[in-house]
């Protein structure tokens, strides 16, 4: 099937590529694979920055550093590009947990992220809160009796024995499956995710206004902090994101702390018999307010062709994190990736026709905050869709925000006019294992941005690796985690496609233009 | 084969069972499948204790327990029993670690056990230590420049993707290879692993050998602490032992602190990279001297047939752990599962012809000692294999000490003679599982302090489950990686192979008397 696809556009396109480009995608190849910076890059957005989360001081020391890295590579424009307000920075200074009775045990922990400290180190009892009580319930049948503990839900988190890998990759018969997707049945099926998506919206929303109450009431009692966990968060590996607002309006949310779930079914299960329990916590953070505006990094290698120099080609990844590692794979593995294949491109001297521009985006975490903002003002706001000039010019953004694994392919978010196309520009990677090109929809990062004004905007199909298993939001997702020579992989197979994107004679289809739209997500 | 086998048996054995015993077969099924009390035995052992550290308090909370729970059972002569020195007890008392500069990162570590405190919170910066370096080269590069210091090997720890499931049970091809097993074949294996453990017992004296040194010259210039790391240790999973001997006459060790790879590889990279990388650490421990004996717990239900009483069944796990979590899985597993067989014969009212005798065994972690000290005062010392008249009397030991597994059979330690009555024993509960019988061996616990002065001593083929992956001396041997269902089937078993045991026609064959032997193993 697969095959057959692959002959009948070369057809379409008999003049694959001139002798000259054929010898520019060796070369890429060649920097790419043998030369490759890009864990280098990897580590000074990882280790050597810190957690990047938004406004946050590591989110600042990256930014600087990618701008000072592509200015040394030679792109043009290269600067922080702000695009509208963001909230607040958080940090954190300090922390300590332990199990203090009825004996010493250290826990394995990380606060989420814009809560509050404990204003030095305390030493606390746990109080168990009933998981079924409802909003009202809480405050009717916890008020008074809240001051100076550390709270936690009287429910076990199961631990499933995991009869997989950690480690996950794509199968040949897994990806050609995705190739032959059938978009009248996807859309079916979109419509029943519709429908699961309100629910799941509703739960989340109901979970999010009982959290609040919890911590409202928790703060008004003087209690010391609120311990959860999941069923994810087992052998040391702990999931953690926000414990609330970042807008620079909000409150200080109440310290919220995600646990391992070895650590906090112990404390549930010791309580429950009895036990009292108490806790050591000791969390300094600091919220920075001087700066809430948000930023983006931009930087371009401009085009040389008159007439085309001023379409753009654009790559990008966010480089904001969470605050549990350092981000490695969400997304150092992206802006580290994207910056290499820019780093490639100048290394080789390229002369694009079209202007090629990189974006490393801020603020994904909390909403893709920086490429809405980038794309609202640069080519339409989707709330209105009054396009601006460069949104006729634009050409083509590819993101990549799946973790450090290995390029199979791209999504087409069923622009399907857009798949002879991607197709020629992918085959002179075969070798290199990304050849699937799937006319289905991929959510959840910063292309969203680009479709949802109309702009052909692309996600790679990637191994998860251990992006779902153990990375992803965690405080494993750290440099070790990364793969070097999946990194390579990706940043050569981006390279190839936006040189050959760069100097095409057409500029990639574009589906029918969306009608406004006003959604929170 | 196996088919044969079990065929031939029956021959051998025509009359299997007698209806009672067989009745008292289902009793044991039914009380240890559905009424059992193994997950709150092992709550009490893991949770409620705390680390099991030999002579720490946590050992002795599950030495209190234990007796406890055995006499409230009804078993006779249940006490704690002496069995010689071992040395020092030692408890975590506070433990506080994070990275300070360039970024602040709490870090994922543990002490090992038997190292000194930091007396307060120290803020230090690392030093990397060649790893190259011999113990003379150690003291000639670092004298002079260690004071105020934390030291760090300077060698990366290889992280590999994991493509196995930390889950592992064995399939049925494994356990008939295993059946299957030529003892000729294996006595060759065994030489070519005489000389292989000669080399790595070579490699680790040198190797301790230079921790010693390292620790002495970091002591003698006012150095803070020592960090290491292993590749196991990844995802938050750390194994920790000892960092030194917990000899009466041993001096403090120099504190040597257990981290994941992740944190620790990104230090050496921080510092390989000129960034000057401090740690804030604080460490306060607690040595225990009051006490030095050692101790296991015994309790027997005694036997009512005049002439076969002083013959003893017995069945025996560990009740010591290491401090990096609760040993749930070493051993309060196997001690649990020993306690809850126990139980059920206590339960059925069972009046065994043979005393049946559980021996909950200490300082199995520091090399056999309780098991050892036992065997010696009790039957003979290997040392001189002067025999005393319970040797006689002896007819067989099981043990269990190979994590949260199910039984899939028994290794026989070469003892072929026993296979036909093990077998017998088995044979009822053939629908659990339990039906492997391997002539090979099986090390590293306590059945081979029976089995070194010729007592007939067994240790059961458990699946492994995450012993390897996870929980087998690292600080995820917690509680939530007990196996409930896998527990219950191996209490069953027991019960039913001592009943049995003790009540057969004949004791359990005996393979040759030993030689005197004096190795440290």
């Amino acid at each position: 099937m697969r095959k057959l696809t692959f002959v009948l556009w070369l057809f379409i396109f008999p003049a694959v590529l001139l002798a000259q480009d054929a010898a520019v995608l060796q070369q890429i190849k060649k920097e790419g694979l043998e030369n490759s910076q890009v864990m280098d890059i990897a580590f000074h957005l990882t280790e050597k920055s810190g957690p990047r989360l938004m406004n946050s001081p590591g989110f600042y020391r990256a930014m600087d550093y990618s701008v000072k890295q592509l200015k040394e590579w030679g792109l043009d424009d290269v600067k922080k590009d702000e695009w509208g307000d963001f909230g607040k920075g958080w940090e954190l200074k300090k922390f300590y947990i332990a199990m203090e009775s009825p004996w010493y045990k250290p826990l394995i922990a990380f606060p989420k992220a814009w809560t509050s400290g404990t204003n030095g180190l305390k030493t606390a009892s746990v109080i168990l809160i009933d998981p079924e009580a409802d909003s009202t319930a809480l405050v009717t049948k916890y008020r008074g009796k809240l001051a100076g503990k550390i709270l936690a839900m009287d429910k076990m988190i199961e631990y499933e024995l995991d009869d997989k890998s950690d480690l996950v990759r794509y199968s040949k018969a897994e990806l050609d499956s995705m190739a032959s997707i059938q978009l009248d049945k996807k859309k079916s099926d979109d419509s029943e995710m519709t429908e699961r998506r309100k629910k799941w919206i509703q739960a989340w929303r109901d979970a999010r206004k009982k959290a609040e109450v919890l911590g409202n009431l928790a703060r008004e009692e003087g209690a010391v902090a609120i311990i959860s966990s999941s069923p994810r968060n087992h052998d040391g590996t702990v999931f953690v994101q926000q414990g609330g607002s970042h807008a620079s309006d909000a409150p200080e949310n109440f310290l919220d702390i995600a646990m391992a779930l070895e650590d906090y079914n112990m404390i549930v299960r010791l309580v429950r018999a009895n036990e009292p329990v108490k806790l050591g916590l000791e969390v300094a953070s600091k919220f920075y307010t001087d700066q809430e505006k948000g930023y983006n990094v931009v930087g371009e290698i401009t085009g040389t062709d008159k007439k085309l120099k001023d379409e753009v080609v654009m790559i990008g990844g966010h480089l904001d994190s969470w605050q549990g590692s350092v981000g490695a794979t969400d997304n150092a593995a992206g802006a580290a990736v994207m910056m290499e294949a820019m780093r490639i491109l100048k290394k080789l001297n390229i002369k694009p026709k079209r202007t090629i521009r990189i974006g490393l985006w801020g603020g994904e975490e909390q909403g893709i905050y920086g490429s809405r903002g980038y794309v609202s003002k640069t080519f339409a706001d989707r709330k209105d869709m009054k396009l601006k000039p460069a949104h006729e010019k634009f050409d083509v953004y590819f993101n990549l925000d799946n973790g450090t694994g290995r390029i199979n392919g791209i999504y087409l978010q069923e622009n399907v006019a857009a798949h002879n196309i991607l197709k020629k520009w992918l085959a002179p990677f075969e070798d290199l294992g990304a050849t699937t090109i799937t006319p289905g929809n991929t959510g959840g990062t910063d292309h969203l941005s680009f479709d949802s004004v109309g702009l052909p905007g692309f996600q790679f199909i990637q191994d998860e690796v251990e992006y779902n298993s153990r990375t992803h939001h965690s405080n494993m997702d750290s440099y070790d985690h990364l793969v070097e020579a999946d990194l390579k992989q990706a940043a050569t197979v981006i390279a190839g496609l936006i040189y050959q994107a760069a100097i095409s004679d057409q500029k990639v289809p574009r589906k029918e233009l969306p009608k406004a739209q006003n959604s929170e997500w």
